[in-house]
């Protein structure tokens, strides 16, 4: 959980109140409050209580710190929070506090508080990623046609445009958020079991306030509880990691576009943003550098919740306690990546003539492929594939365009008109094919909005 | 991928098929093979070239080591397959072997091909679930109400039925099993995109190329070639190290519950297996062992999928290539687990009246919530707590039973009868509670059947 | 960075306050300072200047929020940090402002102020560290004859001493403190190198400047400005990896020995430590919990630092930032693990009694090693093995001690009278080893202090 | 351990050779053979018998497959080794047959064998190293003056030389080729304990069979055997991930300086090397691809090593078995990355006038740092900062030099001349500076040859 210093970089203001230390208080005292709740309404716990009690579920009567020295002491948060909350409720009705927390365990409210914190963030992520949609959904049609060299191994290849690079990081986009909402959704299930998950100290009634009290925090009931079974929030956490690869992905491809070489795009520079504070001409794509700092955190962090799954029996130690801070971490991590990347791709700086002059620089030879396969019925795949690279090599030592090397060849000659040759190095074909995979990714995105 | 010696250990017969060099080669010549059968339907390419082509797609004629070799050379194996496949074809028909890979890419071919693989493999995993699946059943309802200890922070919690503990394994096998097919088929798609995504080189007839090959391999058709956005694998590889994860989690109870002192559960010890080269008397949990270091494995394995995602622009390096070897180890190591676990569990030895035993062990201690719970209308909730967490340590020091300790206590007995504090140490409602809540689970999963 | 709540938890009072905000800006500004007092001795900027820089350089002076939102902006702290340093110095002299960060870029300040608060931090872990070998050599020679059951695969193997299991918990904290101690001191280098790496803004300046500043910070000169080349600190975070993972090798054994079943040892009971919300009976291993938890996280960690490696040319975008919350958690954790584990080893409740009846338990089984043994010259190895396995199949089902039913085999009795059996039962061979090794691992220890 | 078809992209001949089932077996047979030698010596069996035994230690003898399948079934390797090698002994002399494996244990035999294939790894990666920093030395030494643009943020900075880049890879490699011979060193310990550390077996003599026996290996006698302690092998791993990780960044360097539109260096085609299926004019970095994916996996390679530390009491399951496979990849990749990278740099194509036209191309904005150094003593340093800052950007926007926009600035004028203006252009300060650097880092190299 990154402090004052580190948290502005590495996360969303948003994202941060919602795993603040307060604001995990606050969900355990919301766990509470709604066991109260519910247990009355079932009538386990008698009505009066459950409104002193949920009263008093507010984290602002809370000291932050003296919960945090005495839930080291004890292992874990709610045994100091619910003597804390057992005291306040006292203070006001001393039969009410012998219903605080009534039949749950500590890990009961830890989990399903933190079931709570992880609706709040899924919220907040949601609408980080529909910023980024839309912005890579305007950046693709504006530049469906616009012409530039697609790179394969960091070497130019063939044309592609820039519109069908975008359509590439909007498909990934929208495949993982579907897949957050899945695991996320699957999350969002209550955790009532008491001390062994049978939730024997409620009796007969234990199923019907687990449903209640389910029904009081808008989440759903799962089969049985899940102490030791951490298999929902290992998913979500994978979840949120490929995700984190993806706008990783994303952001590799927008730092190489905006090397000084290269120059096709850059971010927008914002007062003070992205300055050096040695060379004045600097403009650093600082929202690139969170994006793939995070795609170099999150596969650790993911890591860490696999490697916590195996917990011993009905509840575990060690591996419990791994997922605490990581969890937290891997939602901030991605909150700060897809804010600032939305931001960065919604105010893209783009440079179609360098674009097209860097397609231009290598003088035909991402043609060649073309070339080679209109040779192909006249000399074999493997003639024309080693005719086209000998050619290739002279156009690169001469500097000399692969067309007029080509033009001078009598074996191509032999099969290919000057005319021909003249359209084989005509990219259109290649844009065309480029854009109209774009217009369809757009349209199909339009039907099912 | 684990060689003679290491693979019968870490994985199962039947998944080392699927991965080996040969399966490796075929599936490669699968892609081919469809590629020519769907370019001749669409009319790119002779209907006899694609005959030709097809029949010669054999890995038997293919010489793995040079293979090998040659693609280190050039950096994938798809050239030096495609260069022999080309030599076969051309030794046939010399005008067919023009037509060898027409307007695919490297890429094209591997991927493709490893998504072949993926799919053998994801149908061999299933079986291996469902045997899983199978026992656990069975010993969820054979000993759905078998008392037990609950444990928690491996210490004596309240007691449980041992049914419960496996109706937990039960439910995190089928989420995973769940997830496992939602991200095993939409894996299932073809990669065609030539050199850079764009399938220029097949002209307007690119998309139809894609969609006959695609009916050839009954495979799905994505929206857009995929050689740099590999969220589709990373999230079945998640998929796998989930459940891995969940296997570790029943083979660490499994193993914990056969410790010595334990000794309520064991694997069923056939001829040869288990046995200690020093020690005649051992009988080691060996299902257990493989299931935990895949589950120790699964979690670097994922990492490493992970971090391999932000690929360069149209195609990558490193990060692509990362991945080649990842996947693989992955299926391998969850065929293994899955498949020594489901025999493990179809054979466990259950040892009821050690789980008895062990559950008396603690002189009444385990019943402390239902004292402490009886107690505090009368003593308040904290009241209640501390005189029971005194007679417990008296019992401990003493070594007498919790009931007889409390029953000599005024406190107590002020409150409690004679026959009341005698009840609260029946476990009935303990596992009545477990008991329903496994036979919940069962009908549950019966009526989904 | 865990906040007030999770950070008593997981780490130690003093290795918080290393890392929290107000550390890591003194720390900065320590650089800062220093550079100013090292350019003066050099002449390189006026004494006068160097004074005033030095002295606001007080983290106190600072606003921890404002500078964590601008260096969101910018990048990095540095950048608000030197604009905030340099108003306050033009408050006081204007002419002194324009020499504050001269000729360094940020992060030199960042990087050398990360190594100071290093040195800080490996001077607390020192403290824990020398805590637990301290407690670790008084168990070791108190228990060097304590005779306990070795186990293997989680069941029982052969007698062995507590203390031999205590000398290896302490042979590899001694060797994790020395490898931490040798990575620790390569890291304390000085960075300082200005835009590139060439420090050529000081002139023929630069080199004298960084030995000034080496010595006014007391750390060493690197050969070369390291940027981009993180080695060091992936090797130190590293050393803290395995650290943790010993750590977690003795907190998996006592949580294991802590079991109910076992009973060997416990963690010593403080007021309100380990007790359950739900269970008044209960005493929870808190120790081992966090132990394990930061041995479940620190893989995740380190392979954060290593995959951070590959830093673009001169400074890289992303792989810097990823370091930047990773080491200081590895640092917390660490201290976590050290200090609880140190005062959980120091207060360890022994229990030789449950020792003993556990390596009795299993009816002479431990000893079958020493059995087949002494047959297999008659028998040879495997007859012998064979015979001693049926027996220990037998004295399992009958729960008959292996010594009378080997008694009963005349294969046995034809090589073994009763007496040779009889002491063949006597682990004080075993016995005698364990307490040598121990002895020997002790004396050495006193010898090398 | 990749089999044929990807072995020889991943990994070395040698070192595939090393980490082959056959090399796995014979290390383990030379741990038997060792043992009855130095058994025979210490007078423990009979000088005959270790003879013989000895003599039937090879590797060829035995089938791979047939003890792979046993292995699965006894959950480790030496156990039907030992059955077979019994058997081949027990053909030659019955009498000896006995005295196989004494005293030992499986783990003893697959450790130590484990450390012996250890050794001959560090052997081959020792030589691969040396190959790559003889490499690294002649590069630095060529292009010690060879102007570059240094690159930060992957945008132009300052001005370098090739040889302080080379210099900076070659310093990293030379502490990582250090770091690693320490922690090889420190594995290299015999593995000499039986059933559970004792040596009790062997009763008095068991110190004196390990030293024996490491006298016959050539290793060195641990403290205490170290069946779960294995901090060495973790510690082992993580200097081979550290050294994969620095070549990581060499070739993320190298791969950068090899893009189309930077130009600047580029591995040397090799016939067949780097080419392409579908573009006749590429040519694609493999070395650089090989040196990133063994980056990308090593990481997640060494979080196993980390993760399977924990092993419970004295000897664990399944962390032990995540070792096996897990080291020996990490040696494979290291020498696959090593090898490459040593050749690729060995002949690297270097292009000194790229180097100088990309250092043009920011028509001086790369001395753009010295320009506002020079005129903050006049207007302070915020103030000169704002006047470059607002030139550079004018300078971009309008196409023309730093230099001439600043002579048009009278508040430049009024404090610099023409002449010093124009001084300040030059970079040869910053060269200076880089290749006395590299002079420095080659000549105290030269000193401690």
């Amino acid at each position: 959980m990154p402090g004052p210093l580190m948290g502005p970089l590495f996360s969303s203001p948003g994202m941060r109140q919602v795993w603040s230390d307060r604001g995990r208080l606050q969900a355990l005292l919301d766990f509470e409050a709604g066991l109260a709740r519910a247990e009355a309404k079932v009538g386990v716990i008698p009505q009066r209580a459950a409104e002193v009690v949920s009263r008093l579920c507010r984290a602002e009567s809370f000291d932050v710190e003296a919960i945090g020295r005495a839930g080291a002491e004890s292992g874990n948060l709610a045994i100091p929070l619910v003597a804390r909350l057992t005291a306040l409720v006292a203070a006001k009705d001393r039969g009410a506090a012998g219903y605080v927390h009534w039949g749950a365990t500590s890990q009961d409210a830890i989990d399903t508080g933190l079931v709570l914190q992880i609706r709040q963030g899924l919220g907040a992520l949601e609408e980080d990623a529909d910023r980024l949609v839309r912005a890579l959904v305007g950046l693709a049609g504006r530049h469906a046609a616009t012409p530039m060299v697609g790179r394969t191994w960091l070497q130019h290849a063939v044309p592609i445009t820039f519109g069908l690079k975008v359509a590439g990081w909007l498909q990934a986009t929208l495949r993982r958020r579907g897949q957050l909402r899945r695991a996320g959704h699957a999350a969002l299930v209550v955790q009532l079991g008491g001390a062994a998950g049978t939730l024997a100290a409620l009796g007969e009634k234990g199923p019907a306030v687990a449903r209640a009290l389910a029904a009081e925090l808008a989440l759903d009931v799962p089969e049985l509880p899940w102490h030791a079974h951490r298999d929902r929030l290992a998913d979500l956490g994978t979840a949120l990691g490929v995700l984190v690869g993806t706008l990783g992905k994303i952001a590799r491809d927008v730092s190489l576009l905006a090397q000084t070489e290269v120059g096709e795009a850059s971010e927008a520079a914002a007062s003070g943003r992205g300055g050096s504070s040695s060379m004045p001409h600097k403009r650093n794509p600082v929202a690139c550098a969170v994006a793939l700092s995070a795609a170099a955190r999150a596969p650790g962090l993911v890591a860490t919740l696999l490697a916590a799954m195996p917990q011993e029996h009905e509840r575990g130690l060690g591996g419990w306690h791994a997922e605490w801070e990581t969890l937290p971490e891997l939602f901030l991590l991605t909150s700060g990546a897809l804010e600032r990347l939305a931001a960065a791709l919604g105010g893209l700086l783009v440079a179609p003539e360098r674009m097209r002059s860097n397609l231009e620089m290598s003088l035909g030879l991402v043609m060649s492929e073309s070339v080679g396969m209109a040779l192909a019925p006249f000399l074999g795949r493997e003639g024309a594939h080693a005719l086209v690279e000998t050619a290739c090599r002279r156009s690169m030592e001469e500097g000399r365009h692969l067309r007029d090397v080509l033009g001078e060849d009598a074996g191509v000659g032999a099969h290919l008109g000057r005319e021909a040759l003249q359209r084989l190095f005509d990219p259109e074909t290649q844009l065309r094919a480029s854009e109209r995979l774009v217009r369809e990714v757009l349209a199909r995105l339009e039907e099912e909005d």
